[in-house]
């Protein structure tokens, strides 16, 4: 199943899906290039926004939560990239420690955490799992709707290295975004391999940085592709010193907001779109789409109340939010049957492995679907992202898909780049 | 799907699989130090008999003539892995070109290697085929049932390149395993990445060298799982001077034969195994199973008739028989239904990719199932060999097909090894 595009694509809208099918042989070389010379982070999964004639990831997550809502049938193509990504990384490594987030009592993220584990079981590393709550003194099995109880340990440090009772691992893999800061337990661990770096949690990592790269990746690709760079990037500005409590910074989000929304008129008028133009607000740092709005007037940024105020001003694990983004809405134009559906696509190490649609019934286009208290329905996708049919039409499912996965590893290449960019001086 | 096994597993029988199993961590370790060390080959395919005390390969074939009868959900797998091959061989690389076996009537050749053709471009080449038929002047378009229609075009030589009219290829892929010598064109392409290399063809590769560099390595294997390597080891003797016609090297081959039976059969009563020993006579070069018999008792190597003696002296494509290879047989215990059931592991760089049954109801379980005139059936494997279950019995699908998934690629190892020492001096 794929969702069906509400936008008529007709003239200049529809090529988009087509240059990226007739230019497949020309973008693979291009990412062969790429990733001579960029390492790619161990994992990833890119929230997109595919409006028809405009295809834009909009989150890059570097501790994706969700591969237990891929379609069983290609995790194998997640075990042999993890195979290819420890060949790389560490190839004399025996043990694995899982290091994941601390919501125990959510059993999405229980099957996320399972299946991470086993398919890391099953690319040939002995796998346990160590967490971070202290409340966790000794071994303790956690039922797993579906699959086999997980064991969690307690950490165990010893001098520069992290482990269990009885586990010395060579990597440590982490699945939790560090939102609460950098745990004193995993500082210092030059002699394990730590993956993702610790740069890569949200104590450090900024959305802007990342989309900063994203657009730079965007206009070499659109270069290649002979395209307008926007149809793949969604314009952005950053405010970094925003207190939504104080009131403070607000002239710099509408400043910001009512630019992005002029630029966006433009572009909407060049291609004949009818839809209003909007933007997002949201944390430049942190994840679950806490501190997020969608705006079509800049003046709803100046006349929040306080509810609006106190939601945009914390993040997950009560993070203040000081610095913000503005990013451009992209309408996702998807819908199976009624429901606005956004394709979140998932890789290892270089490697497209699957993706699903997050889809929902009470949402419009233009309004964030990875919001607090949204419960989305996951889609498996029905096909990988890596077999377009250069005989079929370029909507046709095997190129949609390809389409994304090829947008998703522009993200991923951004992320590459951004990760580089801010890392801790030697 | 999965076929049923005839022999009862019982005792040190059922240990095996489940030895593998316990083990995949050792295992994968194992074979990323391997890889470290030696360069597999493009691809392989590897038949494999399962007789259930004993799960080893027959046939190791370097130029894979069956990617249609994998099961397509799996040929991801097969994308990803080739796009891991061309980065490391040939990050470059924009054109291949194709050259295949000149079976243009043989449909389900054509199909397989529309297959291919297609997986390479998806993982992102431009492909075309080049044909080594004289016949063949123009582009010629040719039909292939359930796929798009094929074009295959003239080989041009120019200096020391080989391509196409208007196609200067980077690398080119044989599909034809050269029994019928390496043509004068394809001769001295050193700017080009020719894979596999020409000494895989039968022009050159005897099986002898691959099942030596295989024993070392199930020796090697075996004390690392602490099991004997004559489970996943099949024994062997060679004759070099055998002329059917003649009635030369008849002793040679008859004292092989007797020799292995006898220690066969040391070894079936070490484990209590009822079966009648036999060996395989085989040509040391060649493929398609031609020039091929089963022996039960040294005497039929001596009593052979006219017709038997012919069929034996030559192989595909005419090549004289003048090397054969005396091989341990070892029994098929695999059923479906009634039928005779062979496994057919398919592997691309070092990754296994799928797999497939040579399904055969007229055949006993001491036949050899890949002869001419064979009518085999093709049933794809329900799951791929990268996934196994380690909370499920040894014996369940995602078990079986991983422990032919190692034993497969053990002799994957010993190609490239074998192609190692047979590679040509600089």
């Amino acid at each position: 199943m794929i969702p069906h595009l509400t936008t008529a694509l007709t003239g200049p809208l529809q090529d988009l899906e087509k240059r990226i099918l007739d230019s497949s042989a020309e973008i693979e070389h291009f990412f062969r290039g790429q990733w001579l010379e960029h390492t790619p982070p161990l994992y990833c999964s890119v929230d997109l926004r595919n409006s028809g004639f405009k295809l834009a990831p909009v989150d890059t997550n570097l501790f994706p939560g969700g591969f237990n809502n891929l379609n069983p049938v290609f995790l194998p193509l997640c075990v042999q990239a993890v195979m290819t990504a420890i060949e790389r990384t560490c190839p004399e490594a025996r043990n694995l420690l899982v290091v994941p987030e601390n919501h125990t009592r959510n059993t999405f993220y229980l099957q996320n955490l399972s299946c991470l584990a086993t398919l890391m079981r099953q690319a040939g590393l002995n796998v346990r799992i160590g967490t971070l709550m202290p409340a966790v003194t000794r071994p303790t099995e956690i039922a797993v709707p579906d699959a086999q109880p997980l064991v969690l340990e307690p950490l165990q440090r010893s001098g520069r290295r992290l482990g269990l009772a009885d586990f010395d691992p060579c990597m440590i893999l982490l699945n939790n975004d560090l939102s609460a800061g950098v745990p004193e337990i995993l500082k210092g661990l030059e002699e394990q391999y730590v993956l993702p770096p610790l740069h890569a949690g949200w104590a450090t990592r900024r959305k802007s940085n990342h989309f900063a790269a994203y657009e730079e990746i965007a206009r070499e690709f659109a270069a290649l592709l002979k395209i307008d760079p926007w149809l793949i990037n969604p314009y952005f500005g950053v405010c970094g010193e925003v207190d939504f409590r104080a009131h403070a910074g607000e002239e710099c989000l509408a400043a910001n907001a009512e630019a992005l929304i002029a630029q966006i008129r433009l572009k909407y008028l060049e291609y004949g779109i009818k839809d209003a133009p909007y933007v997002v607000v949201k944390a430049d740092a942190g994840t679950y789409g806490m501190g997020i709005m969608a705006v079509k007037d800049a003046a709803e940024v100046r006349s929040l109340n306080r509810r609006q105020r106190n939601k945009m001003a914390v993040v997950k694990e009560g993070l203040e939010v000081t610095e913000v983004i503005v990013q451009e809405g992209v309408h996702t134009c998807e819908r199976i049957n009624e429901a606005v559906a956004e394709p979140v696509v998932y890789m290892i190490d270089r490697y497209v492995v699957g993706g699903f649609y997050r889809v929902h019934t009470a949402r419009a286009s233009d309004e964030v679907l990875n919001a607090p208290g949204m419960h989305f329905v996951p889609l498996a996708f029905a096909d990988c992202c890596t077999t377009p049919d250069h005989y079929a039409q370029p909507g046709a499912a095997p190129n949609r898909f390809y389409s994304y996965g090829v947008v998703a590893r522009l993200a991923l290449l951004a992320a590459s780049i951004e990760l580089e960019r801010t890392a801790p001086g030697e």
